[in-house]
């Protein structure tokens, strides 16, 4: 369980305590063989914007250059038409979770509309303040999963491959992302594509709701990158497997862990690497 | 500018028509070699999400299965507890853009409140009912760019190797996106990494804002797909060259056509594919 911070990789060391980057548990199949480390994952938290002290958006992101991240946004969308009506940005000093609140002090004599900011800006049911406010109000809505579906490891390795075969507008493009449903002999029930991930997996899901499907009893396979709202829409849907042939994030582990849900990340033809086990899963 | 479609590419004839996939024009170079010809992009269209006739939420999607996304959506948000509380589900057979609104109409008995729909679910101010009305809602904010910048073939080619040089965070966990700001002579100003694509485009905006750069005179190159949101962020900005180490995606070309903005996708060492050329810029 350790090694990983041993190593003199000073950068490595500089990424996980500015935020950037997350110490993780793994269990790490390769060519057979298995092993329990420690993996870096890329930090998912989400950040609260307030503008004159009304909160505008919040938005789920990698922690560092936050004040660059708020300024940037407010430009983006308009709602601020330069850096100069800005007098000061600040992190929220008080509370636990200050780092995840950025406050933008406008100059004196700029004017601008709450509820023209309100109606324009990002808001998603799936952030709070904090991860953990955040977690706590989606177990709120949707509790943990107790009977979880156990999948064999042979099968999960087979997911890039079969998932691959089955991204047709993928084939000719490039730039669509694929999400399936799998059942535990490892056929692919149904198959979409899109070019938001998220919309991939509302697709999936609508047509496991639409034709009575057990989705308890499938794995949901991604074909890239795993974030947050990826494991929070399967842990609404009660599909207890994520499996993910990129990365996955801080967050998107740590509500598997507490959801229930076994998720697999970087999983290839040789190789699995479990970020969340729950108990008799693997 | 033919050759694409005559092929007898049967699948690919059927994603275009079902609008999966757009045809677009494209100038490709390769191994020194420029060739202007067709190509295949993923498509990306807004589609407006209502229930029970209130308007509920806006997704950047990729048309096709619209009905199942839309189901997806509202059971994975939790506005709708199952797929049996929704009787009918049907785009709007009305207007030009009806295929770009899906109304789904709950079952007799079913209720749920509007209020509590709108405060929890997505709403982006990129979004319109339809690509066009959209495109046209950014122009009156923000005009086309006119005065741009003009990048050497060598320069870009050069992105993905000084790109990957600086993702620091990414050499470590394989899941953020990295985005840059590249001056004239190829050097990048400034390099951000963020699990949010649009978070990391936002982090290099704002410190070039906080640091008084000018902006127009810089590419913004990013590591991985360009979708609409990326070049709406640099027209805002005026940015007028975007490169994507990635694919684009159709709305993103049509922005970046209409904008000014020259559209770079799939940069390697050996090839760029430019899918907006905006007078003397290529």
């Amino acid at each position: 369980m350790k090694g990983l911070l041993e190593v003199p990789e000073a950068k490595a060391v500089r990424l996980v305590e500015t935020g950037r980057l997350t110490v993780a548990q793994r269990l790490h199949y390769k060519d057979g063989r298995e092993t329990a480390d420690l993996d870096l994952l890329a930090t998912e938290e989400p950040l609260e914007i307030h503008l004159g002290g009304i909160p505008i958006a919040v938005v789920m992101r990698t922690p560092g250059n936050d004040a660059e991240l708020a300024l940037g946004f407010v430009l983006g969308e308009g709602i601020v038409e330069s850096a100069n009506q800005i007098e000061r940005i600040s992190h929220c000093s008080e509370g636990e979770h200050g780092d995840n609140v950025i406050s933008l002090i406008p100059r004196r004599g700029f004017e601008f509309s709450p509820r023209a900011v309100q109606r324009d800006s990002y808001l998603t049911s799936s952030c709070g303040v904090c991860g953990k406010r955040s977690i706590e109000q989606i177990f709120a809505a949707c509790p943990a999963i107790i009977d979880r579906q156990i999948f064999a490891r042979e099968t999960l390795l087979c997911v890039p491959e079969k998932l691959r075969a089955k991204q047709e507008a993928f084939a000719h493009c490039g730039a669509l992302h694929g999400v399936g449903l799998m059942d535990t002999r490892g056929a692919l029930l149904c198959v979409r594509e899109d070019i938001g991930r998220h919309n991939a997996v509302d697709k999936v899901v609508g047509w496991g709701a639409k034709n009575d499907i057990s989705l308890g009893r499938c794995a949901l396979v991604v074909s890239g990158r795993c974030s947050f709202e990826i494991v929070q829409k399967a842990l609404m849907a009660r599909i207890s497997c994520v499996v993910s042939v990129g990365g996955v994030s801080s967050l998107a582990a740590d509500l598997a862990t507490k959801g229930g849900i076994t998720l697999v990340g970087f999983a290839g033809d040789d190789r699995l690497s479990y970020y969340s086990v729950p108990e008799a899963s693997a």
